[in-house]
């Protein structure tokens, strides 16, 4: 199942993507956030998706999901830590980025050039948590995934290194776009073998394999359920491969007019342009 | 205006301590939350408060609400700086705790001897935000202010330490105590002169005054605001005086059966016992 938010006239409706290619609403009161339909359990949400009525005129996919909170993995693919000449962590190195960073496909990635002059992309295949994880081995914790979608981990390198702390680097408002669709388990298969990719102005930058990542998806979410409640809604960015633009010689960043695109296999992409503050305010 | 969250019976309402010194439900329907309510701005908290209906028996405070995002500054006081021997950070030095941490008064802090051993207490005056916040002054950013309750930042020192992202070792479940009113701007005077204690087991271990803080309130949510929006709910944890555990001659740190309490003048203060993870099992 393909599910996801659209904006339909003025207001949002949960749908889902049917054989036909098109959205359908769920069959959800309106106002239900995705999150309570995910909580509910698949066979709910199966209930939901087969209640859809008839194709959405003119929808519009937005973000998916405002997560609960979004948990980051740093350095957590070979290729990656390689470029980056680093050694291999013992174990997953964590950081956060605000759910206020959230946004949708096709919604400016917006760059204050007073704040921050070196941003990133990663590309990085993001898991929705659909039942509560606490204490939960590798099996039961890759049972607790609602699904799958995009996210583009957007990093203002220079706030990220001068910090120390990543937090504010990495949750610029607009720095998190995420979507377009959840895709659940059933339909994704093995979340180890996806090819990602990341194409900037129409070259491609980043490309690789899920099968690059150090901890796998199920073993770093049974490390988050270690140490916390991974909760309905809350979202698990699992690290980026190769190609970031930090690491390049020269090094490239992002720059107002530019378009950037995060795909992966299986879920779709989202193409964000990059625009100046100046020009949103 | 003292706000809060209480149980009663099994359900939790919003409600205010009233001039009789007792609990009252806001004129609010059943379900509403706190930052809804706070969104709404202060004429109708002022108005839900005003309809508060006769005082609710046997109500318990439990956290006063569930931050959208909790925004935490690290090394902000004068006499913490001195004791931990470092330089004074050009900008406010900004991590994230998991609003999943939260708990209210009363409610244990579980400690996983197997996941952390050097847990640490901090107390810190909490600002609650009520109105959005985006590019704002010092005065526009303490404006948008609901109110202020104290928190207590717990913090697990090895995983912070062994991680060097901090948000980790700050998020583990029950690692942030909140509450237990928050207290509205206009009854708490000026923010920047207000006594902090820490008690553990009743022995003082942090005592000071809000005017230690390198940066005040207003400036760190107009810093905040620079980088991201602060939305309705969130909070943002102003740092912690002298006296962790951590900086003391031998190192002290907080163990199952300690009793730990953070308290903050004119809002009041949280009790928590420790207790260790098996036990809650």
């Amino acid at each position: 199942m393909r599910l996801g938010t659209v904006r339909v006239g003025d207001g949002a409706r949960l749908a889902a993507v049917e054989r036909d290619g098109r959205w359908h609403a769920l069959d959800v009161p309106a106002g239900t956030a995705l999150e309570a339909v995910l909580a509910a359990g698949p066979q709910e949400t199966l209930r939901a998706a087969r209640g859809a009525v008839g194709p959405l005129p003119d929808a519009v996919p937005v973000a998916p999901l405002r997560p609960g909170k979004i948990v980051a993995i740093g350095l957590n693919y070979l290729d990656h830590i390689r470029e980056a000449g680093m050694d291999k962590p013992a174990r997953p190195l964590m950081f956060a980025k605000f759910p206020s960073s959230v946004i949708g496909p096709g919604d400016p990635i917006v760059i204050d050039g007073e704040l921050a002059e070196r941003v990133d992309w990663e590309v990085e295949l993001a898991a929705v948590i659909g039942t509560p994880l606490r204490h939960a081995g590798p099996a039961q914790a890759l049972a607790g995934v609602a699904g799958y979608t995009v996210a583009n981990d957007v990093s203002a390198r220079d706030l990220q290194f001068a910090d120390g702390q990543w937090t504010r680097g990495k949750s610029l408002d607009t720095f998190c776009p995420l979507g377009p669709v959840i895709v659940t388990p059933d339909e994704l298969g093995d979340p180890q073998a996806l090819r990602l990719r990341t194409v900037v102005n129409g070259e491609t930058v980043q490309d690789s394999t899920t099968a690059e990542m150090l901890f796998g998806v199920a073993e770093l979410l049974a490390f988050c359920s270690r140490s916390f409640t991974l909760e309905p809604g809350d979202v698990v960015l699992t690290g980026t491969p190769w190609g970031c633009g930090e690491f390049m010689d020269p090094p490239r960043s992002l720059h107002p007019g530019d378009v950037v695109e995060v795909s992966i296999e299986g879920i779709g992409g989202l193409r964000n342009p990059v625009v100046a503050a100046g020009t949103m305010r």
